[in-house]
């Protein structure tokens, strides 16, 4: 594959990176993401994310050519930059030298398996926890996340921490969960710190269900507790309040992956 | 109580205060920790915490009278400043102007109950991992932390992201955690990604049991896999390679709790 040089920071395409990797808006705008890493790269093509431009470094070529050639070959552009320019772009202190800037995948409701099992996401605002709980979902076969408000998952920062899980798991975006889960006959469960909610570990997962994760501060909102089909806690001891938002998404997938 | 007004930012406290804060080995030369929050404080007070000082706010002292006099009888001096003046000390954004000069304190090996069910951490390096697993650790009513190298549980970091579960339950800090668990009778599980090892799920924690978790990027060391008594996996699915820590960490800790 061709691959065009750039070697001025003044270059559009370097300016269009910086500006993708900070504004969620100018992501949204464009529906364009970067991705940074040569496995995450890698997941992107092999899920079938359409690659827009493949950006390398001179080191990067020699260290993985095979790697990249396979990736050039379904992105549309391809560009090779000066070692210390890439280090500019960078989002990492030690880049391997490999950025791709892919096109949003837009997951349609239509894609959710009814018999399947999901978790949703309302208002989450830690992009670690997102990234940390994509992993889980991953790793534990849930499939799919199902996202309303809150962090973007195409941030950098969600990205990295989900170790490259939210580009080959699919995920769903929404202005209205619960328009998606009635369409889709999917049993909803509102993950709530309440006396009364069913506790963890007695209610069932069947198929077709799906657990609502809320704000890690302010939790779920009224609304999606009430629309919810049953409430969900997770049994405390001590003089704990609540758990880290990831780590209540991760017991809660546990006990529905069973 | 009296109250000593602190009005200059070169007061030798206010220096105290930056240093403990900023620096993991001045609070181990000098065994003195912060603790920054009206709840966090009275949670050290209520266990047994030795308090230095208590360093609160005008408003603060006005807002929570009732509360910081509580903490107050318990502290050796008790110091009042400007709102202005504690905002510049305070590590948070909107401070609520209540904080702790404390005593490390030192659990000893003969606190762990032999029958008892503890998490060991070996070089967790991420504060927010370490504080996560705090929390769920006090949630499920894990029966303490037992710590060799990584991030210090008296970092600012850790402890904000414990939401004062790091003062509410037993942490021990070792150099050597093999001794520890041959010297209580501990069964020790090594956290480990390894087909070969038992899986969480089947595997039985019976009580005086301890489960290992190792570094973030590297795992368990060798010596500690060889160590150990069991080794146990999480199993996974799909291309995820590994899970989140504290993620890891938690989901063990509710099999364990059952």
């Amino acid at each position: 594959m061709e691959f065009y040089r750039i070697t001025s920071k003044e270059n559009d395409i370097i300016k269009l990176i910086s500006q993708l990797q900070k504004s969620s808006s100018k992501r949204r705008e464009l529906g364009l993401f970067v991705l940074e890493g040569l496995r995450i790269c890698s997941d992107a093509v092999k899920n079938n994310y359409d690659i827009e431009m493949l950006i390398i470094s001179e080191t990067a070529n020699e260290k993985y050519s095979e790697n990249i050639e396979e990736i050039s070959y379904k992105s549309k552009k391809n560009f090779v930059l000066p070692d210390a320019l890439f280090k500019k772009i960078s989002d990492t202190v030690n880049p391997q030298g490999v950025l791709c800037i892919c096109k949003i995948s837009s997951y349609s409701p239509e894609e959710i398996n009814p018999e399947g099992k999901y978790i949703a996401l309302e208002n989450l605002q830690d992009p670690s926890n997102l990234g940390a709980i994509s992993r889980t979902a991953e790793a534990l076969g849930i499939d799919g996340i199902i996202i309303q408000g809150g962090c973007d998952p195409y941030s950098p920062k969600s990205l990295r921490a989900s170790m490259g899980a939210l580009v080959r798991i699919p995920v769903f975006q929404t202005d209205n969960l619960f328009e998606i889960f009635e369409t889709c006959g999917l049993r909803s469960f509102a993950a709530v710190v309440h006396t009364k909610a069913e506790s963890l570990g007695q209610v069932k997962f069947d198929k077709g269900c799906v657990v609502l994760i809320g704000n890690e501060a302010n939790g779920l909102t009224d609304n999606a507790i009430q629309m919810s089909d049953v409430l969900v806690t997770i049994p405390m001891r001590g003089n704990a309040e609540s758990l880290n938002a990831a780590v209540a998404a991760s017991l809660i997938m546990w006990e529905m992956s069973k």
